[in-house]
């Protein structure tokens, strides 16, 4: 391609409302166009970056047995409402539209449902699983804010497949197959090596984590705990943590009720009886399926609800509202204890606090608090501690018993065990060997294509532009002439470089080298050819490597060896 | 492929909502799912073909020198208010869906507001002329029906090119350029010889005609007048036409009023005075930019307001309103004529008027028209006449003066002269070589893609099934294997066949010869490869052409040389 014919030019600045740095660089080298906030339009070299990433997924995909199929982006709401997904109370980010007779339509924001309606009239039989099919288009989520460029979008371009099997073990083999062909994805993006598969949030209808795949990088959303020497990483959202040991007393002194009018929290608490926040204890109540129960975690620690929810194989963990509080607690809202809770509330404590001496704890007396409490004496000590914590830096991995290795990081792909949960409401079956009907168990996986483009943008750019990995660069080659013999053996390399099917981006324009060079650089190819009269003069070529900056001086015959 | 791995199965039946041939086989043979009436997900099989026609459109688009690109589904307001095209009292067949702030959002309709909003910062200068840049993607109608599967869907897909240009020179040399590459397009996909370059309406905003490509098939829904033996044909509405003639008196009779209570349209005035419709004058009164317009056909014939809009240059052509009509006339509505209007009406006479002797006519007076009315002596004869008639069949061609073939056709495509409309609107100028603001002639060119699929889905098929022309099929061979033995050499020359790169459907299914035979005719691959038992002993192999029903039989060597 000819810079004198392609449609888009560099750009000095990005719009004023764009805050993103992928996206800044993006729309400054014109790879995309915003159209709003979350939305953007892939112009020419932006569209050959998106095609080249959806061709490495795909043939990943293929590979591992994956059929490509394209399900629709209007969405009848039936399908929906067989599994609660559709009023906008439960799922809170949906487009939807309308009919000219007024029947609501949904904007695809996924396809489970639409997946198990189309592969109804196929899977009937076990003969006729496991399948997995997939597909690469556009999603639509109704986001509330969208200000991180290409990485959040609210009409952004998804790989998603989906599989069915004909029980765990099955789906256990399918999902590790793809899991694999994950990695291979991001191995062949260039993203290989900060590219981690994490363990998450399964959802609600599963005990069994999620994965993730998630690439390194400090704009990223998530933050990673990785367990240093093992290949263990985890979602803080689920990381299992140890809290690091604190010193503790040696003699235990004796327990006080202590009068403290308006003392609300661990962090108040503490101050005003001059302890650490590591000596306090919080205790929150929860309702969890139908039961009350007082979850008990150090004082510097948060209640993860994820974890609690997976420790007790729950289907919901809700916080009890104040009624419930001061009902069980015989206090007002901030004074909830372990000591004296009827006996029908279930008591869940945290690892954090076995090994406390001498804490501190919410009295169930509004304005009290229990100081230098200990197990045994005061209370007695739980038959098991669980690990409901939020994981904090400097944590210890409960797998390693070593701090935790802690980063951010932006979710590139995720894999999902569904269960029978869909197959089962939206009532496909399949016939076993004997003839009897069978759940169907499903997985999900997703590829955000729209937004790996984002992280690779981000990730692999400096202060002068974008730099593309190899794969899936838009143009292998930036050719620079400078002069007029220069141009003329420009034009000669460009065509045999053609002729050897290497994509050249080839910068004829009448402008001074230095602004050749500088687009050469914002635009990120691979590798720069400068081509000028003085070269030609010696014979010679100059080949840089956007990456390292570094330059050699080739002939021709060594220039065409080295890219042809 | 193996069919035992493939997602779909063919059905014996399609849904009973689905009315339309080409649906009803696609959906069949497991092609496409019907998600709702016009809207369908491409299942392996319909995508495999949706990618064939998408590459050879790209590929002619590319050749041609268009760039692809990819806007967004999601639409903001402002660049179609600018343009009038937001309101849904304008543009009749938008879906909308709001941001959660409220904000309304279009679900993209066709593209030309974004693609110029877009193409702003790389436009400004004459060196930046001329630009084509085309996307194939969703495009999203909100179709009041939708009862023609794929011909007419509410989400289909669709390529659409735009291009932009100094002057109309520039853009007519760009026009007929993207003009010759859909010639191209059709007849790689197998309808060249079935598909026309069809006249049509250009819209208000300009003099000239689109062109539709149309494909000749008696399930269009559009009618097609081709003058014999030319290259001319013209889609119904903008059709030029001459009447045949009809055998006039040789004799003048005296003009007279008749009562005529109650008689309103030629019809009716025909049937009580007992003289062919054929001799009667129907006058239509419109309003046309502000002018009160009388406008007379011959009785048999209705005003065609696209063709009387462009024989008057007009922006604006609406019938008048029944007060207007009482005013000019002085008379009811239904007893409009020629004679005795006011002086600022203008008349326009159709050329089927003209030969006419003894007409008859509304005499402007409520239950009274003229009889045997003559030119010259009963009203002067126009200077000119028009043709603005509807075209009906057995009308002739002015330019070739013979009797039309008419036949009816679905569009597969269109190209619009856009002028300056979209450009000047959105504020987007050129300056040219002398620093001088000019406007940008845009042009705009569609192909339906899907809409493609089901053409040929209903043109080429039997009452077996399908029949794809091999550059689209889906798969080139359907390899059948039978028995044993059959089965052993079908495996061998499946991985033979893959190993050359044809692409093949192997029927390896444990069923009946006669289940694999009639799958392999609904699905529709150009050949059948037969692997029996028998024949293995013999050492020969059976290809059926899908097409004809012919079958060869061939040594291994021979089939090998014929599909590899």
């Amino acid at each position: 391609m000819r810079r004198t014919r392609l449609f888009t030019k560099t750009l000095r600045e990005a719009p004023a409302d764009e805050v993103a740095r992928n996206a800044q660089l993006l729309i400054r080298a014109g790879f995309v166009h915003k159209e709003m906030a979350g939305v953007y339009a892939y112009l020419p070299l932006g569209l050959r970056v998106i095609e080249h990433i959806k061709q490495i997924v795909r043939e990943e995909m293929n590979a591992a047995g994956g059929e490509e199929l394209l399900m629709t982006t209007l969405q009848p709401s039936d399908i929906w409402e067989k599994t609660n997904r559709w009023d906008d109370e439960v799922v809170d980010n949906w487009f939807k539209t309308k009919l000219l007779n007024g029947t609501v339509l949904g904007v695809g924001l996924t396809h489970e449902e639409p997946i198990v309606d189309a592969a109804r009239p196929y899977i009937s039989s076990y003969k006729d699983l496991p399948k997995s099919v997939y597909q690469i288009g556009n999603k639509y989520r109704n986001e509330k804010r969208a200000k991180s460029g290409l990485l959040r979008g609210r009409e952004f371009i998804m790989k998603d497949l989906y599989t069915f099997a004909r029980d765990q073990e099955e789906h256990e083999r399918v999902y590790e197959n793809f899991a694999v062909a994950y990695g291979k994805v991001y191995e062949r993006l260039g993203l290989g090596d900060v590219t981690y598969r994490v363990k998450a949030d399964g959802g609600i209808f599963t005990k069994r984590y999620s994965d993730e795949f998630q690439t390194r990088t400090d704009i990223g959303e998530d933050i990673i705990y990785h367990a240093k020497g093992s290949e263990l990483y985890y979602n803080q959202e689920v990381a299992p943590s140890r809290a690091p040991r604190v010193e503790q007393a040696s003699e235990q002194l004796p327990m006080e009720a202590k009068h403290t009018p308006g003392v609300v929290g661990v962090e108040q608490l503490a101050r005003e009886l001059g302890v650490a926040v590591e000596s306090t204890v919080k205790t929150m109540l929860y309702v969890i399926d139908d039961v009350v129960t007082a979850v008990a975690v150090r004082g510097d620690y948060e209640v993860n609800e994820i974890k609690l929810r997976m420790a007790l194989d729950a289907k919901s963990v809700a916080l009890a509202d104040e009624d419930t509080i001061k009902r069980v607690t015989g206090a007002e809202v901030g004074y909830a204890g372990l000591i004296g809770l009827p006996d029908d509330v279930r008591i869940i404590v945290d690892d954090s606090v076995e090994p406390l001496v001498n804490f501190e704890l919410g009295a169930n007396v509004t304005n009290e608090h229990n100081v230098n409490v200990n197990w045994d004496r005061d209370l007695p000590r739980p038959e098991c501690f669980y690990d409901v914590k939020d994981a904090k830096e400097g944590d210890l991995s409960p797998e390693t018993g070593e701090v935790y290795e802690v980063f951010r990081a932006v979710e590139v792909g995720n894999i999902f065990p569904l269960e029978t949960k869909y197959t089962d409401l939206l009532d496909m079956y399949y016939l076993d060997e004997n003839g009897e009907r069978q759940s169907i168990v499903m997985g999900s996986y997703g590829v955000g294509v729209s937004r790996l483009m984002g992280v690779v943008a981000e990730h692999f750019s400096d202060d002068k532009g974008l730099i593309w990995p190899e794969n899936i660069a838009p143009y292998h080659v930036y050719l620079v002439s400078i002069g007029q013999t220069g141009s003329e053996k420009a034009d000669e390399l460009y065509d045999e470089l053609a002729k050897r099917g290497v994509e050249v981006m080839y910068d004829d324009r009448d402008v001074r080298p230095g602004e050749k060079f500088a687009d050469a650089e914002l635009m990120g190819m691979p590798w720069r050819v400068t081509v000028s009269d003085r070269g030609v003069e010696a014979g010679t070529y100059e080949l840089t490597e956007r990456k390292t900056g570094e330059t050699v001086v080739l002939t021709y015959d060594e220039l065409l060896a080295k890219l042809g």
